[in-house]
């Protein structure tokens, strides 16, 4: 290879003054140091691999940061963080105290909008768009880098709908690959596979009917094409729409080949994308897979469950329900609103439907959950993966707001378990036994405690905690996985006898009876969870207590109010202080 | 009039016995027999009369309620009420105990879904569509009415866009009147106008791009013709859409004629529509007015200042500042999620963004709240109106959970005045000392209570609470305009020398000085909110108290853990106990 280019492109500016027969050339070492970092540091590759043409055409033609530029969901970002100025930490990644994954206001110039959760991009910018306008900066542009499976997400439409009306310097790049992070689905797919380069799709375009001009579509990965495209539109004002066709993964096979596995695939070997095996003999199998292998074992037996993710058949699991039954289990796409109210109009004509969400992004269904679900008291069991801290994702990603944002709706309950084996029964319970109405299974990212997972199912008590430990002056009392530092750290402790450990299993309803007995007991008590102290499990353990006058002094353990940002679970766990270290500390302070 | 075919009809099955040609007799008396009784009782009347033929036509062609018929918000679905068996009830619309002014499944085997918040019907139809797909239901027919506003919101895209590639028998009927509440906005809406009866938009056909199968548009007053296409329907399995034309307000002149004013307008004479004049010179200003004016005020001396409302203008009189500077005031429709974060973008660009929407349509937003504002600590300033309970719209829509919602989200700052002046003062205090991130304000629906809210502006020690009346024994801690309540029961005991009564102002960040005085000095503390107590302001007074180890009974009044229905406020707070009865009552056992 040449003499590198990439190691002299400090900034945009540095990039604006390569003649454009060089870009090629930058093109190929970009794409090489992105798979080089991530086949060793791990993170998302296929996004970024399909965007590194446009990522340097966009920075190229337009005069960024002038021009402000707003990748939607920011998976595809490495490319553009690496020639924005942080090619020397790009190795950071992701790691504690490292550059974010995503896009981040706080980390460049150029990251006009932190990202994170889909499809904001189009607003974020249509409003810097239009406030550009108040300012009179009339000829300054304003892009959104929009995935087709973002795109086809309600709040992506929103932003269209009003972009539309608006005569805002708006330019809403398409980046269609058919793929987000499972295959793209939904009819507004279907209509964009039927376009071409050159050619639109055959029916008249809907862009146009929401009043934007449209241009391409053009081929991704044509530099000279974009260039040309990308010249013309940087001197047309209002809102205009760019449709680009790529492929996740480009340039390398394997990645091409698989998009799902290389969507983020761990280790691999940078030449040949081969992934690095690693001996998974001893570990136990993760929450996600329990929650999905188990639903097929329930469905089997049980006609009238269906299953519904949005967008996260892989993440979450719910894949082995859709090849076993696929009559009953849908991906309805990036659409957490329509998923939990199309779950909420089924569950009205007797079925049970496990709605399998991220836990951070039931957020953006939290009307649906109140409105449509708790109100109407369906029986929709929401299944929360990814909830506590995260890790690598980072601070957009950190399920930990739902306890808070779920205890103020009446009828729900909460379950959190505290192993694999729990969630497997508790699924297998609201066959048995369920709630009348919605309830909220809540676990981690990541693997479980235990190698035996399939044990026979055994019926939850609705609503009841358990004592894992007796103790004499210290009662813990935990709610879900969290629960497992407890275990640990009460085992560092020479006084261990001391310490009591309750498994509290529901946020809500409380377990009141155990409650009583706990309170009446010890001298301290210390509320565990992984989610926000501000009004989560601990806060409800304080109105039982104040309810009940129980006068106890109560240590309230948790995500303190302030956004963790990214690194390993235990590193972030630590910032929190509900480590095993730290819990030993405290439970050890509380003891003297 | 001939002899009253409506008092025959006690069901869809009556009117199904009768002649097609008596339906237009039947749809005069309908439309008579709601004006009539919403001129007395009040409600909701302009979208009803809208609906007159439509309802007739649907519930005389499919066989309800085997056929599942699913209306959008609701505000439409008076005639439905009337003849699915409420007719005789319907003069106890929207009061206590009375019927619900919405479609509730608890009411009626014909209500199949609740509705309130827009846009769900969609999804619900197609979650009944697919569960009657699993039964084997192969001919049932699943029909979502949805206005041409609701239809515009990203969720009703997201349930096209899943319905587009399902076999699902769904009818979507679009009830196209060119207005929601206020006048409907957005580039779908300029896409419909252009559709004239018998004729689709000239741009070939959005919905058809969906792989909708598109009928009509028909005009939705010519009942033959609704009569003939429905029949034709009837017969069409699949996703089939039906673009009908209405006129809100039809059928009586004045309603046509300002169809905002009379969407609820209050008492008039049925005959004319004339509104019944009511004296105003005694009464305060709504808090909405207070909203509304003030921030024109400060528009006027502040450029940077931008509001923005999803599709209530008129309801949160956010219409003063659209008329005063339009091009800093946007109605971007019913599109919550994109309104938040369209914030989001102006704010990165300098700007002091109010968004004002209603505390239970904040819902819509709560991850758009958390990823794009509070996690990047922007500016925004949400104007919460109708927050706490809001009376006769009933559980839909009181806002009671947004402190609990909101109080979990680090960066967010949390405010509500106990008057009209203090909401004033606080809107001039964001332009001074404003808070470095973001805020919510809350204040609740109707008349404030002071009848001078013009004073001069004075800025609000931000963070801190302050004390309205001194007291020895017991503490009140109110937040927001429920206090009012407090300070009249005070008022109503003997002992009131022994309360004091302390305006907490924010419920984030607490006043901790004003926290350690008042637990430092009172033997017995109450808080009073009008939200949920799961999780609320009293919630986090107790855990300052736990923190500081105060271990001081306290009583936390709020709403309970259970739905609240409608009613007239006051009867809604007694319901809660937050009445000022039950108020004294409580402060009087809590003194002995």
């Amino acid at each position: 290879m040449a003499e590198s280019i990439l190691q002299t492109i400090n900034s945009p500016a540095d990039l604006r003054r390569l003649p454009a027969e060089k870009l090629t050339q930058l093109a190929a070492e970009l794409r090489r140091f992105i798979i080089e970092i991530v086949a060793t540091k791990e993170g998302h590759l296929g996004a970024s691999l399909g965007v590194v043409e446009l990522t340097i055409a966009l920075h190229y033609i337009f005069n960024t940061p002038e021009d402000l530029l707003v990748w939607d969901v920011g998976h595809q970002a490495y490319g553009h963080k690496i020639l924005t100025g942080r090619r020397d930490v790009f190795h950071t990644n992701r790691q504690l105290n490292g550059i974010s994954g995503f896009p981040k206001r706080s980390e460049s110039e150029y990251d006009t909008f932190g990202v994170g959760h889909s499809s904001t991009a189009i607003s974020a910018a249509l409003g810097m768009a239009i406030a550009s306008g108040l300012k009179g900066e009339k000829n300054k542009q304003h892009i959104a880098v929009v995935g087709d499976a973002s795109i086809a997400s309600g709040m992506a439409f929103e932003g269209l709908n009003h972009a539309g009306v608006t005569d805002a310097n708006l330019l809403i790049v398409l980046n269609d690959n058919s793929i987000g992070i499972d295959p793209s689905v939904g009819a507004l797919k279907d209509y964009l596979i039927k376009a071409t380069v050159g050619h639109k799709p055959a029916q008249a375009n809907i862009i146009e009917a929401l009043n934007f001009q449209y241009f391409g579509p053009v081929d991704g990965h044509d530099l000279p094409s974009l260039l040309k495209v990308f010249e013309k539109l940087k001197h047309i004002n209002g809102p205009k729409f760019l449709h680009v066709i790529t492929k996740k993964g480009k340039g390398l096979q394997k990645a091409e080949e698989d998009q799902v596995k290389y969507h983020a695939p761990g280790k691999f070997i940078p030449d040949t994308g081969e992934l690095l095996p690693y001996d998974t003999t001893d570990l136990s199998l993760k929450f996600q897979d329990v929650f999905g292998l188990t639903l097929v074992e329930l469905a089997e037996k049980n006609e009238k469950i269906i299953g519904i993710t949005p967008a996260m058949p892989t993440g979450s699991s719910l894949k082995y329900m859709m090849d076993a039954f696929p009559e009953r289990a849908f991906d309805v796409g990036i659409a957490e609103q329509h998923s939990v109210t199309l779950a909420a109009g089924m569950a009205t004509q007797g079925f049970t439907v496990f709605c399998a969400i991220y836990s951070t992004f039931l957020q953006r269904a939290y009307d649906q959950v109140i409105h449509d679900v708790a109100l109407q008291n369906l029986p929709v069991i929401f299944c929360l993966d990814r909830a506590g801290l995260v890790g690598e994702d980072g601070a957009t990603h950190h399920g930990v707001f739902d306890i808070a944002f779920l205890r103020c709706i009446p009828n729900m309950s909460i379950f959190s378990p505290l192993d694999e084996v729990e969630l497997r029964n508790m699924l297998y319970t609201t066959q048995e036994n369920k709630p009348d109405g919605p309830l909220a299974i809540r676990y981690p990212r990541g693997r479980g405690f235990r190698k035996e997972w399939e044990l026979p199912f055994e019926i939850i008590n609705f609503g009841k905690g358990r004592c894992l430990k007796e103790g004499t002056d210290l009662a813990i009392l935990s709610f879900g996985a969290i629960g497992q530092n407890a275990m640990e750290a009460i085992e560092n402790i020479s006084e261990k006898e001391k310490i009591a450990h309750y498994d509290m299993r529901f946020a809500k309803p409380l377990d009141e009876d155990l409650l009583h007995t706990i309170f009446q007991k010890f001298r301290n008590i210390v509320t565990l969870e992984d989610g926000t102290i501000n009004g989560g499990f601990g806060s409800a353990i304080l109105e039982f207590a104040q309810r009940n006058k129980y006068f106890v002094p109560v240590k309230v353990l948790g995500v303190p109010d302030c956004f963790i940002d990214h690194g390993k679970v235990t590193e972030l766990q630590e910032i929190a202080k509900i480590d095993v270290s730290n819990l030993s500390a405290t439970f050890i302070s509380l003891l003297k």
